[in-house]
C-alpha cells in the first residue's frame, strides 16, 4: 500500500495501529519520500483474504492526512508475465552450437525420427510434455469463464508439474466449448505432447471428451478433476478406515455429487472393492429404475445403491459409515453427522467452502478432511497428478487404466506410516517429495522405493 | 566412439593416425578401462559430416586388434529428453507461494481477467509467448516428414526464440495436413498465445492458412519460410546493392522459385518500390497471359514481369542486375551470371545446397550470398523472427502489417555500417544482438536504438 500522508512522522505509528486494530499483519513500514509537504509511505501488510485488504484499506484512508495512494497485492504481482518460461537446456553460443540444435544439423536427427518414430519421445520434449487442456467452462469454483481467464489456473498447474516431478507442462487453453471441436483439437495437437492433461470441463462434457480422446490418441489421457481427485479421495478413505478400524469394502459410503469428480469418485470406489456407494444429487438419492435421470446418472444409479435407498442427503446418511462431499457448499448440517454410523469419517470436499464447516464436522465426527489448507487433512490434488504423470511418462504408457489408479491411491496412502497415522493426519502433505516418487513408481509398476523421512 | 582393443597400448597412437589420416580431427583420447584381455578407450573427434564420420568409423575398424563398439553422435546426444523446458519462474516453496501461485489465490486473478481480458497478456505467459506451428509437410529441405519428425526442427525454433529475444516460444506439430483442419486447430489453441509463427507448411496450402488466420485472429499471425525469408533477402539485397552502387527501385531482379519463400519475396520486393522483378519456376518465367499457369502464379505473374519476357533461367537473366534464388541446388550454372548486368548481384539460397555453389559465383558475381554458414553473407532467418515477435509482442499488436516488414529488413540492413559494408559483409552476424533489438524497435515504430559495436 502506497500512503500519501501529512509530513507528520507521528502518522506512521497511527497506520501501524490502524493496521494492527483492523486484524492485519503490518510486515514493514518504508518511508519512500520525506519532502516538505507530504511523506510517501510504502506499507507492507498481510490480510486474510480480498474482502479483509479491502477493509484494511478504508481503515488507513480513514485517518486524518492519509490518503491511500495505491494498493497492490502480492498475488497479482507474482502473476505480471506469467508464471512459467521456456528455457534452452542446450547452450547456443557459436556456429557449432547452432548447427548442432538447428540447421543444418537437426535435419539428422529429424530424419532419424521419420524413419524410427519411437524415437521422438527419446529425441524431443514429448517424452517430457503434457499438455494442460482447458475449455475455460468449469474453472476452480468460479464455473464458466472462459479460456483466457483460464490461463492463471492452467499455468499455476504447469508450475506444479514442473515443481514435483520434472515434467515440462504447457497450458493449452481452446477457443471452443463444443465437444467435438475440442475432441479434434486435442488430436490435432497430440503430437508434441506425451500426455494429456484435461482440466476445468464441465460436465457431462468431460466424459465423452475424455472417453474420445482415449480411444483415439496413443498418449495417456487424464481428466485431474476426475481421476487426480478420486486417488486422493481414495488414498485419505484407505487411511480414515485404518484410523477408525473399518474395513474398505464393507463400508457404507454416502458420496453428495454427482458431476465429473463424483463419478470418478464412485468409478474407483467400486474398483477398489466398495460395495456400498449411494451418490445424492439435489434431487436426492440416484436410485435404479428412475426414469427420470440423465443417461450419465442413469449409469451411476445401476452402479451403485444396491439397498435402493431414497430420499434427500439427512435420509441417506442415517447408518453410513463415510460421507463424501464433492457438490455444494454448506449442504451438510453437522448434526445430521450424528446419526451417521459409530465413529463416521467425513470429507467434506466442495471448494472454496465446505459442504460443512470442518470444525464444526469435529464435534460429531471421528475423522474429518477438506479441500482447505488452514485445517488438517485436506485432500489436494497436488498429491496425485504430478507422480502419475511422472510414472506415466518413465513407461511410455500409451494408456492409463484404472489398476494404475488404485495403485496411485495405495501408494498415496501407504506414504503415511502406521506409527504417523492419526485422525489429523490420513493423508501427507502436499511438499512431501516422496509422494510424487511412490506415485509414480506405482503407476509404472514397479516396486515403491522405500520411503525416507517424511519430508524430503 | 567407444573402441575394444587388444590389451596393447601402442594401439592408442595407432587409432590417432588411422583417424587424422582419414581427414578426422582428434580432440581426446581416454582409457576408460584396462584389464588383461583388453582396453576400452573412448574417442572423441571431429568429422565434417555424417558420410565423413562413417569413414573414420571404418577406417578405426580396420585397424588390427580394434573393434569399434560404439559410436554416439554429439548432435544426437545433444538432443536426448529434448532441447526446451519449462520453467517456473514463481517459488514454490511453502504454502503461502502455493496460495499465490495456484489455489485460493489465482482464483481472484482469473476472476480479475473475466472481468477484464485485456489483461490477459500482462498477466499470463501469454504476452510473451509464440506457437511455433507446423504440419510437417515441408521441414527444411527435408520434405513430408510429419509432425513427430519435425519437433526437433520446432524445439529449436524455440530455444532461438529464447536465445535471441527472451521469447517462450512452445512447438505445436499437428496430426493433420488439411487446410481446414489447421486453421481450425489453431484458432482453437490461439487464447493461450501472444503470437503464431507458421513454420514449414508446404504452398501453396500456407497461403490460404496464413490468410485465413489473420482474418480471424487478433494475434499477429507469421510465416517464417516466407515473411522472414523475405525481410533479411530486402536486408541483404538493400545492402548489397548500397556495395555495387546500384538504385534499389530501378534494379532488374531475378527471383527463381515460386514457391512460399519466392512469393513472399517478391511481394516485400515491390512493397519496397521494385518496379522490374521477374519469376522463373521450371517452366519458366512467369508472364501475364499464360493459362497455363496456378491460381497463385497468375496473381504473381499479374504483379511481375513488366517488359513480358519469356524463357528459360538463363535467358531471363541476361541484363538482370540480382539473381535470387530460393528453388533447387545447381540450377544456376555459373558462367550465366556472365551475362548479368554489370556488377551482378547472386543470392542462392537453396537449403541445404544453392541454386550455385558459392565459391564458383564469386569469379563471376560482385556480390554473393547464400544460405551456408561455411561462406560469407549467409542469409538466415534467425536475423528476422526473433526481433519480429519481440516488437509484436512488445506492441502487444493484433496483426503484423508489410510495412512492419519493411521496417523490419531497413533495420537489419543497417545494422551494417558503412564503413564495415563490402562484398563479404552485407548483413550482420546471428550472433549480432544489436539485430533482434533494431528489428524489434522498428516493428514497434520506436526509433531504433543506437547501434553500439557489431557484436553485444
Amino acid at each position: 500500500m502506497r500512503l500519501h500522508t501529512a509530513p507528520d512522522h507521528g502518522v506512521v505509528g497511527q497506520v501501524a495501529t490502524a493496521i494492527s486494530s483492523a486484524g492485519g499483519v503490518v510486515t514493514a513500514i518504508d518511508v519512500v519520500d520525506s519532502m516538505a509537504e507530504r511523506l510517501v509511505l510504502d506499507v507492507t501488510c498481510s490480510a486474510g483474504d480480498a474482502d479483509h485488504a479491502k477493509q484494511l484499506e478504508t481503515a488507513v484512508d480513514a485517518l486524518d492526512g492519509v490518503e491511500v495512494y495505491k494498493v497492490s497485492d502480492r498475488t497479482f504481482l507474482l502473476h505480471i508475465g506469467g508464471k512459467i518460461e521456456v528455457s534452452s537446456k542446450v547452450p547456443l553460443r557459436n556456429r557449432d552450437d547452432l548447427s548442432m540444435a538447428y540447421t543444418p544439423g537437426v535435419g539428422r536427427v529429424s530424419m532419424a525420427l521419420a524413419e524410427n518414430p519411437d524415437d521422438v519421445r527419446r529425441l524431443t520434449v514429448k517424452g517430457n510434455s503434457v499438455a494442460v487442456v482447458t475449455d475455460g467452462s468449469a474453472v476452480l469454483g468460479l464455473g464458466n469463464i472462459g479460456p483466457g481467464a483460464a490461463m492463471p489456473v492452467m499455468e499455476g498447474k504447469a508450475a506444479l508439474f514442473k515443481r514435483f516431478a520434472d515434467i515440462d507442462a504447457w497450458p493449452i487453453c481452446l477457443a471452443s466449448q463444443d465437444t467435438d471441436e475440442i475432441v479434434k483439437a486435442v488430436e490435432m495437437i497430440a503430437p508434441g505432447f506425451g500426455g494429456i492433461n484435461l482440466e476445468d470441463i464441465a460436465a457431462p462434457r468431460c466424459f465423452e471428451i475424455e472417453r474420445r480422446l482415449r480411444e483415439s490418441l496413443d498418449i495417456p489421457v487424464f481428466h485431474d478433476d476426475q481421476h487426480g481427485t478420486a486417488i486422493v479421495v481414495l488414498a485419505a478413505l484407505t487411511n480414515a478406515l485404518r484410523v477408525v478400524q473399518k474395513d474398505l469394502t464393507s463400508a457404507r459410503v454416502v458420496v453428495s455429487g454427482a458431476g465429473a469428480a463424483g463419478t470418478a469418485i464412485v468409478t474407483l470406489l467400486l474398483a477398489a472393492g466398495l460395495s456400498d456407494v449411494v451418490v445424492v444429487d439435489r434431487e436426492g438419492a440416484l436410485c435404479e429404475g428412475d426414469d427420470s435421470l440423465s443417461p450419465a446418472h442413469t449409469t451411476l444409479a445401476s452402479q451403485t445403491n444396491p439397498r435402493k435407498v431414497t430420499g434427500g442427503l439427512q435420509d441417506v446418511l442415517v447408518g453410513a459409515d463415510v460421507f463424501i462431499g464433492v457438490s455444494a457448499p454448506g449442504i451438510l448440517k453437522p448434526e445430521w453427522i450424528g446419526d451417521m454410523a459409530e465413529k463416521p469419517v467425513v470429507f467434506a470436499l466442495a471448494n472454496p467452502d465446505p459442504e460443512v464447516d470442518p470444525g464444526e464436522a469435529e464435534k460429531y465426527a471421528a475423522v474429518v478432511a477438506s479441500g482447505r489448507s488452514d485445517y488438517p487433512n485436506q485432500i489436494n490434488n497436488v498429491l496425485a497428478f504430478p507422480g502419475v504423470f511422472r510414472g506415466l511418462l518413465d513407461a511410455r504408457a500409451h494408456e492409463i487404466t484404472i489398476d494404475m489408479l488404485l495403485r496411485a491411491a495405495t501408494a498415496i496412502a501407504l506414504v503415511v506410516k502406521d506409527e504417523e497415522l492419526n485422525p489429523n493426519f490420513i493423508i501427507p502433505t502436499v511438499f512431501n517429495m516422496d509422494v510424487p516418487k511412490a506415485v509414480a513408481a506405482a503407476i509404472r509398476g514397479t516396486n515403491p522405493a522405500p520411503t525416507g523421512s517424511a519430508a524430503d
